[in-house]
C-alpha cells in the first residue's frame, strides 16, 4: 500500500485505547511543556503584530488564543498558538530529527476545542495521532531536508496538525489521503527566517494551514493522492534523499513520543550543562555573589563558537552567552524566561559573575557535557562536572520540573491564583469531559 | 546591494509613468484574460466546496469574490479568485518559466480594490510591479526548480501578491524586504498535485498568503533580510541550480510582460495547433457535419502521448483528446469552455466527426504545428497546415480574440447584459477612478 494511503488509514483507525500507558504519560509532559510556552510566549511582541495585521480579518471570534484576552476565529486562533509557543524556542525538541513536534499540532487542537466540544479522551487521541504522523514524515525525509534548509517544524508540523484535525472531524481515509495531500502542497518555512520573528510564523502557519487541509479534505476538496510518495510529491521534492519506510515501519507500535525531549532553559541548548552545573552548585553551596572571585569553565568548541557573547546588556543577547547561563545559575539558582530579560541582564550580582567568568574550548567534552570551577574569595573551589545536561533524553525532566517550568511562564500571562488549577488540570486533561474547562482558565486579560 | 533589497527598493520605486505604452497595454491584455477566466471558473465544484470549508471562517464580509454572490474578508477572497481563474488551466502562461503569471497578482489585486478604495491607475501600477518581481524570481530558479516538481505558479506567484498588496499598503524599502522574505517562507506548491483542485489551490495560496505577508510586513513582523539570496533563502532551498542574477538584471527596462502568452482554448496546449486548424477550415469552407468523411491528422508524437483519449463521454476527456478538438473546430468553429462540458462531448454531431478522426505521429512537426486533411463525401479534400499556432508568443490572440474569449466565459457567471459593459470597461480600467466601479459588476447572483 502506498505510504500516503497506509499513513492515512492509520490514522482513521488509531484510538487512545491502543496507546501505551507511558506513551500517554509522555503526551501529558508535552501538553503540559507545550502550554506554558504558549502562555509564555503570548505576551510577545510577535503575538502582538500577528494580531494587528490579522485582526481585522478574523472570522468570528469563536476560539480562545491562549494567554491572550482577544479571540479570533480557530484558523487564526491556531497560527496565533503556534507564534506563541515556539517565539522563544523554549518548545519540546525531538533529537531524532530537530522538529519542534508539539506546537504545530496542540496549537490547532487547542484552537480546534476552544471552539468545538471535543473530551480529554479525544483530544489525546488526536494529539497522538497527529505527533507520530509528522514525526515519521519528518523521519523519512532527516537530514538531507533539514540540511539544505527547510525548517523541519512547518514542513513537517503541517502534517501533524492536519493528522489531529482531520481526526477529530471524523474524515474517511479517502479524505484522509487528500488531507496529507493538502497538507504537503502547503508544506513551506526555510531556515533562513532564523533569528526574526517569521521563525514563529512557521509553527503557525503549520497549525492554520494543517487545520485547512483536513476542512477542505472534509468539504470534499481534492488532492493528489500520493502526496507523500509520488514522483513530485512532499519527499522527492523537498528531499534529496528520503526513505518512506520510515513513515509506516512500526507504526502503531513504536511511538515517536518516547523520543521527545523538553528543554529546560530558554536559550541555546549548547549552554544547558554550563547553566545545568552552575545550579547544581548554586543548590548545594549557596554561595553569595560578592564571595565569587573567579568562574572557570571547560566546554565543547562549539560553545564558544555559538554562545562566546560578552558586553551584553539585552536579554535576548543573553541567550548567546554561556558567561550569561554560568552567572544565573550561580546566583539566582535557575534560568528561567526572567533570567533573561533586560533587567536580570544589568542586574549588579548578575553583571558582576558574568564578567568574572571565562571559558576555554575542550575538544574532550561533548556539547552535552560542561566542567565549572567557581573559585571564591576565601579561595575555597567549588567544582562540578556535568556529564549529561539536563533535558537529554537520557537525563528527562521530571514531571515536577515540568510543572515549574510551566509555571515560570505562566506567570507572564496570567495571575498567580489561576496557575495552579490549570497545572493541575492539564495534568489530567485526558480525563476532562470537555477540554474547553482547561481553556477558559488560559485566557488571559 | 543583495537581490532581495534591490528588488524591494525597485518595487517600492516603481511608477506607472516609466512603464512603456506597450507593456501597459500588455497589463490590460492579461487583466481582460484574466478577469475571464476568473468569472468562468467562478461556478466551478472546487470554489463551491473551498466556499464550504472557510466560508464559516471569513472575516467581516468587506471583498467580492468575482462572479459569486458570497463576499468575504479580503484574504479568503484573493483564495477564491485564485482557484476560480486557475482551475480551468486556461489562464496565461508564460513560455521563458512555464508560470501562470496574472492569477496570484490580480486575485489579490481585485480582492483589495474591492475592500479599499484603489484608482485604476494605482491598480495598474501594483499589477505591473507585482508582475514582473514574480517572473523575475521564477527564472531566476527555473528550469530546476520546474523540474524537480515545484508548481512555480505557487511558489513564484507568491511574490507577484506579496509586491503588489505591498505596493498599494505603501510599505517601506524595510517593510518590503520583510514583505519578500515572508513570501519565500511561505512558497509552496508541488506538481503531484496536477489533476486534483489542489493544483488551483495553489494560485489561491499564492494570492492569499502573499497579501497576507504584505499584512504582516505593514505591521513590523519581522523576516530574515536575504529571503530570496542567503545560503538557507529561496533560491539555494528551492532549487538546484539558479540564476540571482535574472532578478536584477534590467529590472525596469526590459519587461517580462512582452513574453506573455494567452490561450485560445481551454484545454492541453498541445491540441492547440489542431483545433485553430480546424476552426480555420469551418470558417472557410462550413462543410456540414454530415459531409465529412474522414479526418487525418498529422501532429508532433507529444500530442499523441498526451491527447489520444477516444470513447470519450466526460468532458474533461474532451481536454485529452486531439480527436475531439478536430471535432468541435470542424462542427462549432470554435472551442471555448462550452464545448468541453458533458453536454457537447455527447453532442451527435460532434461525437460522429470526432469517431471519424485518425492521427499520426510526424517527427517533422513541432508541437506548435499540426496538419488537417477532412475528405467530404462528395470525395472533395480541404486541407490546413498550421505553422505556429494561435495564442504562441509570435501569433498572439487579438484584443478582439481576449475579449470574444472574456465573453464565452463571463455567459457561466453573468447575464449577458452586463457582460458588454464590463469588458468595455476592464480595458480601461487603468482610466477608472476606483477599481470598484468595476469589480461590483462582477458580482454574480
Amino acid at each position: 500500500m502506498p505510504e500516503t494511503e497506509a499513513l492515512a488509514s492509520w490514522i482513521v483507525a488509531n484510538r487512545i485505547a491502543c496507546v501505551p500507558d507511558d506513551v500517554r504519560h509522555e503526551a501529558r509532559r508535552a501538553i503540559v511543556n507545550y502550554l506554558g510556552c504558549a502562555l509564555g510566549g503570548s505576551r510577545d511582541e510577535a503575538v502582538d503584530l500577528a494580531i494587528r495585521a490579522f485582526g481585522v480579518h478574523s472570522g468570528p471570534p469563536t476560539a480562545t488564543v491562549l494567554g491572550r484576552a482577544e479571540k479570533l476565529d480557530p484558523l487564526h486562533a491556531s497560527l496565533m498558538n503556534g507564534i506563541s509557543s515556539h517565539v522563544y524556542d523554549f518548545d519540546d525538541t525531538t533529537p531524532k530529527n530537530y522538529m519542534h513536534p508539539t506546537s504545530p499540532v496542540a496549537s490547532a487542537l487547542f484552537a480546534y476545542a476552544s471552539a468545538n466540544h471535543v473530551s480529554g479522551r479525544d483530544f489525546m487521541d488526536a494529539f497522538i495521532t497527529g505527533f507520530e504522523a509528522e514525526m515519521r514524515i519528518g523521519n523519512a525525509v532527516y537530514p538531507a531536508h533539514y540540511d539544505v534548509g527547510w525548517h523541519i517544524t512547518g514542513t513537517a508540523g503541517i502534517f501533524g496538525a492536519a493528522a489531529a484535525i482531520g481526526k477529530l472531524l471524523g474524515l474517511s481515509v479517502q479524505q484522509m489521503v487528500w488531507n496529507i495531500g493538502l497538507a504537503a502542497t502547503q508544506a513551506a518555512g526555510i531556515r533562513e527566517m532564523f533569528g526574526s520573528m517569521a521563525k514563529s510564523l512557521h509553527a503557525g502557519r503549520a497549525a492554520q494551514n494543517g487545520y485547512a487541509s483536513a476542512l477542505l479534505a472534509q468539504s470534499g476538496f481534492t488532492a493528489g493522492v500520493h502526496g507523500l510518495e509520488g514522483p513530485r510529491g512532499f519527499a522527492a521534492v523537498l528531499a534529496s534523499r528520503y526513505d518512506l519506510s520510515k513513515i509506516t515501519s512500526g507504526l502503531g507500535t513504536d511511538w515517536e513520543l518516547r523520543a521527545n525531549t523538553y528543554k529546560p532553559f530558554p536559550c541555546g541548548i549548547v549552554n544547558h550543562p554550563t547553566i545545568d552545573g552552575a545550579i547544581q552548585l548554586h543548590n548545594e553551596h549557596h554561595a553569595a555573589p560578592e564571595s565569587i572571585a573567579a568562574v572557570r569553565l571547560r566546554v565543547a568548541p562549539l560553545v564558544l563558537d555559538l554562545c562566546n557573547q560578552t558586553n551584553i546588556t539585552k536579554g535576548l543577547q543573553g541567550k548567546f552567552s554561556v558567561y550569561h547561563g554560568a552567572a544565573i545559575g550561580l546566583v539566582r539558582g535557575k534560568a528561567g524566561i526572567q533570567e533573561y530579560t533586560d533587567e536580570t541582564v544589568n542586574d549588579p550580582p548578575v553583571k558582576r559573575v558574568r564578567e568574572l567568568a571565562t571559558a576555554v574550548g575542550d575538544v574532550a567534552l561533548t556539547e552535552d557535557q560542561a566542567h565549572i570551577e567557581v573559585e571564591l574569595v576565601d579561595g575555597r573551589k567549588l567544582t562540578r562536572f556535568v556529564e549529561k545536561s539536563l533535558g537529554n533524553i537520557h537525563r528527562p525532566l521530571t514531571d515536577r520540573q515540568l510543572s515549574d517550568k510551566f509555571r515560570d511562564q505562566a506567570v507572564l500571562a496570567l495571575p498567580a491564583a489561576k496557575i495552579e488549577e490549570l497545572i493541575e488540570q492539564t495534568w489530567r486533561i485526558d480525563e476532562l469531559a470537555a477540554v474547553n474547562e482547561l481553556i477558559i482558565g488560559t485566557c488571559g486579560s
